[in-house]
């Protein structure tokens, strides 16, 4: 469904998980720029994908000012490298003022520095392993 | 909260999925095998784990004896590796007879295969992204 108001995204990250997420803000009527070193994984965006494709290293902070990062509504940080998410995750709230900073953490012990930044988290891991767990019947609360 | 019945489970891959399940379903009063040809990772279970470790290659049948996988209540194949996943599900389904086997599906376009063998199927991946589309209000149904 579109929205009145189209969102303004950067995503960090074009693997499995940044590739969905992008298509999909993108399909909803969003303005969304994808930033991957990987230009193989840039080409791998569906075309209902219609945002902009930038390709280097979100950590250089020119990287994120091509994609106009404090204009942004939401930054995605998405790679599969929880210091890379950190550092342009930090940089994205303090530096260019990001209001909404949403981080992947894959190893759940770095959870805690996440929040303690005021990065909201997204845990790949534990949102797999919490819905076995509920299948399983197993209490988890 | 410990069952009245206690569920036999072997877990095929101790990486952090693995390893967060195995450790809840074995403080939960279950019975709990873990194969990994990894060591470090089967050593690197809390305490809380009471149950056996087997290291070797789950690919290979000899392994999934030893953990007595004909006795299974469930088998949960939680590498990081589609293929094996795949290869331990099927065997246990077809040839040991578990009743229930759940996978980790890594890639979304490996899932239509696990289904045809009706294998359950867990996607880190799509859990993610799901999460992420509802955090930012965005109708994915």
């Amino acid at each position: 469904m579109k929205k009145a108001e189209p969102l303004y995204v950067v995503i960090v990250g074009c693997g499995r998980i940044g590739s969905i997420v992008a298509t999909r803000l993108s399909i909803s009527g969003n303005n969304v720029v994808v930033i991957d070193s990987d230009e193989v994984a840039l080409d791998s965006l569906p075309d209902e994908f219609t945002g902009f494709k930038i390709a280097g290293d979100a950590t250089e902070v020119s990287h994120l000012r091509d994609a106009k990062l404090d204009r942004a509504d939401i930054l995605l940080a998405l790679t599969g490298d929880d210091n890379t998410n950190f550092m342009v995750s930090t940089v994205a709230k303090r530096f260019f003022g990001v209001e909404k900073v949403i981080a992947r953490v894959n190893d759940p012990s770095n959870e805690e520095i996440f929040k303690e930044f005021d990065i909201e988290i997204i845990s790949p891991t534990k949102l797999a392993a919490l819905k076995i767990l509920a299948e399983l019947g197993v209490d988890v609360t």
